[in-house]
């Protein structure tokens, strides 16, 4: 699974702007960084007229617009989607994710906190709250960092998800709901499968492998 | 996999209407239709200032934007994708795939043609080609349909992949590279992977199964 991070905060603390301080920093550093916006209030993305916009108003679930430089996707979804079912679904090849919001999820967190904004932090007793960014010197058991301080907390992230990790793992999803694997059985099905792949012709040695395997008939 | 129908033919033909018409045909008879769109002039989808459109500028990989009606996503690549990387990539759930464009690819084709516009087809020697949607009588033998014959095409599409097909098969992807299987080895790897993942609680009766192995340290 690629590592996630989430930054949040109330409203109007910052978080777009020390994500845009952390994506530079980071992909400086060389590493592929992939974002996630939760926006819980629906964005207008497409624009009327484009083929992509008539293909989807006519009733496709999905579009996809792909070009050399570009590929891009507006999809019908019935429900919010959880962060590690949007990283199974459509993210690749990237070291490090990191989410604008999702404050109720269960992954790091950074809180962006500007003290004459609001009396209190948004992640009190959250013990996935990692670091706060912020402009004010808080009594908490937490690293503190200055609010404009990519630099120190992308050495942070660094130290913690990306440097000396081993990236193996494995992620299954079965009719669309993520199965959480125990660690033991994770690693039985990795070999297993790595195993089996690694038997094929031109596949000798396999990094990052993906297999989706259809329903049978009327599934 | 997903089958895929391309839908080519020259500028101004009425490529984008006949799609409309094809998604709107299949959706009301109940399939789960994604289109791809090609374009290879690039375009421009995210809007400037959005979060989203600043992660990307920062220099983030790839950035998707989730709410709970919608998730979208906008992705750099180095190169035009081919169609099978895109499905295996990021389309899931969907029955058919619907292609706008991708003249040179392999896939079934069906070519939008009016006589007014140019002297010939598209695809005059494409034996891909399964349908010709056209205002002209041709003298070629491939099945031709009137050009706003959406039902009629429809009744084709189903009859050749959407009906009667076991829906069974599994795509494989080692680094980025589509692996192709032979049906006996097919056959095998779903299976053995089939067995496996039974194995587990709560997926006793799996249909469809996508799974992410991430490469080890270094990979």
């Amino acid at each position: 699974m690629i590592p996630v991070i989430s930054v949040v905060g109330r409203s109007n603390t910052g978080k777009t702007t020390l994500i845009e301080k952390l994506v530079k920093e980071l992909s400086g550093r060389g590493w592929r960084i992939a974002t996630i916006k939760h926006d819980v209030h629906g964005f207008d993305i497409d624009k009327e007229g484009k083929d992509s916009y008539r293909h989807k108003a006519a009733g496709a679930r999905m579009t996809v617009i792909s070009s050399p430089a570009k590929v891009a996707l507006v999809k019908d979804v019935d429900r919010d989607m959880e962060i590690d079912e949007i990283a199974s679904g459509f993210i690749s090849d990237a070291d490090l994710i990191i989410t604008e919001g999702y404050k109720r999820n269960t992954k790091d967190k950074i809180e962006v906190y500007r003290k004459e904004a609001y009396p209190d932090l948004l992640c009190g007793r959250d013990d996935r709250l990692m670091a706060v960014a912020t402009d004010a010197k808080l009594g908490i058991d937490v690293p503190q960092y200055d609010i404009n301080d990519a630099q120190g907390l992308g050495d942070l992230i660094e130290e913690k998800f990306l440097k000396g990790e081993v990236h193996g793992g494995i992620s299954l999803e079965v009719d669309g709901k993520i199965i959480p694997l125990k660690p033991f059985i994770s690693k039985m099905l990795q070999g297993s499968i790595r195993g089996l792949i690694s038997s094929l012709k031109n596949c000798e040695d396999p990094g990052v492998i993906r297999i989706k395997i259809s329903g049978s008939a009327g599934k």
